[in-house]
């Protein structure tokens, strides 16, 4: 069970997430929970954190990142011993856990690591005597024997790594939303809540603007076959159904063995404030791509769709990409600056644009679905999606 | 270097302890410094440990020592990875520590634990390359592999026993306060800052109502001679004399050797809302101080200065203690259950006591000090006190 910033925020909601938890220990389940830090909190020790150097008229905002997990670490190990006294004192047998004492394991990728190994036989051990574990979530150590975050929404990761190392039959991420949507239900009312989405089509979605999972446990949950309820964690514990533990009000996302019927469309995701830029005339030659998206990537520009046009007379061509609105100012004079070595005539560009992906793993064996969704758009969409990933398992 | 809460309340006061380490370093020392959690940031900690059972209803107040200890601990964590960043962004080479990650090994006592054994190593090695070891006070890992914190004032403790594992010359404490005085300056105008205190002296005061150093430390500090400065952290670190490696401003607490004019009287401490006990015909046996003292112990009353009268006949005496006036209540009501077993005559009580306690080691020498005392007094003091601890080194 993982429970976010949200669900976490306040003394009596640490009180409802333990009713949660109790319910399953109630029938019977061995739990491990996975807890996120009060919302807010890491904000204002990240802020700490950033405004440390300035305070001391440092001419440069660099901080290290080891003292940043150090820092932001905290924010987890107080919600983990908090539910567990909350626990205990409803009588229930608990045991907070840091990334450290687990272990957990990770690379040395500071602000950002990657869990590499997690000894599940201590809390194991403890969940068969009856104990439930609270692990504090986004973080873990390091090979330096520091502590070592995950990023921002690691907690839904280390979530799917405990239930892979305890080898949980699920992993109910508890959120502030009851599910997965079609798609957003803010802007389209007619969304609904799916009852289950595959790994693939959810790792999509997860990538694509749809915040209710973050990608990196998607990809976890896929690599290790976890299945993942998304369920809310602000319904009341007791109410009818949410104890049903087949059955259960949320959606899960599983292998697509378990989905008897493929939709040829599973859901719509959408990002807004994206820009997109046009080389014009660039040199079609071997290495011209890196020569572009190299010094992109190097000053932390995301690139997201590229389209390269078929060149005409065999050496030039155009390139097309998206970058996000805020940095396509950035990105423009990193591209003017590199404008000799890369070789282009012109770059041409335009911000506010939107992106729409269609995701559905029945589009493999289906046409025609682009078609009926340009005609749905106010305009036709500028560029088509080009996923190098997963490009083979789904398309958008 | 240590500093307290209050010196690491905000950014801008760890911008200026980053601004004494730099000091010390720019001199040539290899230093590590010990922080105490921002001012007032235990106190919520401990208020939301101590709140979560009772949002969960439980019928007692009852919580896990060891999830006391995960939740508080994190105060310390954070401020010194933010004075790690400080000191970074001045370009000093800085690495937090967290009590686990040196280790600094405690006994079992959750929430007042204590240090069994430092190792120094690491933070040797590393001091030796230049780096500055910011150390996470307050804590040190049990033997269970969990965080175990020291008790309230234990950064003092900690300061104390680091310094003693990396043989350091001496250990600075800064503080709110530029020094020891002969007794408290909001009370007594002409009180000065000592330059000397022997370390039974600190301890009699520390014990006896000065809040200067916690009691813990002091005897640390004893027993390893680590001399140990109090000094003021509010002072600009670079004024004048600051850097005054061998007589820094402050108060220097060491052995009495070093001590070259020992005054017959230091130091005088003060407790207020003291209240006295007598017991009147006590049966003079063996054995009756332990069923006077036993159940008072058990109700967790702390009896303080106890003085037994010479038995007139053989067969009864008087027993005459004090207890906080606080406790006075719940000790007559103890003291009344336990009346049979006990056997005397009456419990008499007085409360709103002051207890006033001249310290010095030259009073071995010397007699008439409690006379001089007495003739200054408004009142001669109803009781004198017997410290069965130090009896033959001080006197008050």
């Amino acid at each position: 069970m993982k429970f976010g910033g949200t669900s976490v925020a306040n003394l009596e909601r640490i009180h409802n997430v333990a009713r949660h938890v109790k319910r399953e220990v109630d029938a019977g389940h061995e739990v491990a929970v996975v807890v996120s830090a009060m919302s807010g909190k890491t904000n204002e020790l990240v802020a700490w954190v950033q405004d440390t150097p300035k305070v001391n008229g440092a001419s440069s905002p660099f901080y290290d990142a080891r003292e940043y997990d150090a820092v932001v670490a905290s924010g987890e190990q107080v919600t983990s011993g908090l539910l567990a006294i909350a626990l205990q004192s409803m009588g229930i047998n608990a045991r907070s856990w840091q990334g450290w004492q687990i272990p957990i394991r990770t690379d040395n990728a500071h602000g950002a690591a990657r869990i590499l190994e997690i000894d599940g036989s201590d809390i194991i051990k403890r969940m068969g005597e009856g104990q439930v574990a609270v692990v504090a979530g986004f973080q873990g150590i390091g090979p330096d024997n520091r502590l070592a975050t995950l990023g921002r929404g690691g907690s839904d990761t280390s979530a799917v790594a405990i239930a892979a190392a305890v080898k949980a039959d699920r992993c109910d991420i508890y959120t502030d939303v009851d599910g997965v949507y079609t798609t957003d239900p803010r802007i389209v009312p007619k969304a609904r809540r799916m009852k289950k989405v595959s790994f693939e089509e959810m790792l999509e979605m997860a990538s694509l603007g749809s915040k209710v999972l973050q990608v990196r446990s998607v990809e976890l949950a896929m690599v290790h076959k976890v299945r993942t309820f998304v369920r809310s964690s602000f319904e009341d514990p007791d109410a009818p159904g949410m104890g049903d533990f087949l059955n259960p009000p949320g959606t899960l996302i599983c292998d697509e063995e378990e989905i008897v019927e493929q939709e040829v469309v599973t859901g719509i995701a959408y990002a807004k404030d994206e820009a997109q830029i046009s080389l014009r005339r660039v040199a079609d030659r071997p290495g011209v791509s890196a020569a572009i998206f190299g010094p992109l990537a190097e000053a932390h520009i995301n690139v997201d769709m590229i389209v390269q046009n078929i060149s005409e007379d065999g050496s030039k061509t155009d390139m097309t990409f998206t970058v996000p609105s805020g940095d396509l100012p950035k990105a423009i004079s990193v591209l003017d600056a590199n404008k000799d070595k890369i070789g282009f005539d012109v770059a041409q560009s335009e911000s506010g644009l939107a992106k729409v992906s269609v995701i559905g793993i029945g589009m493999r064996s289906h046409a025609g679905v682009l078609r009926r969704l340009s005609r749905h758009l106010p305009k036709n969409p500028s560029t088509s999606r080009r996923s190098p990933r997963r490009k083979s398992r789904s398309r958008s």
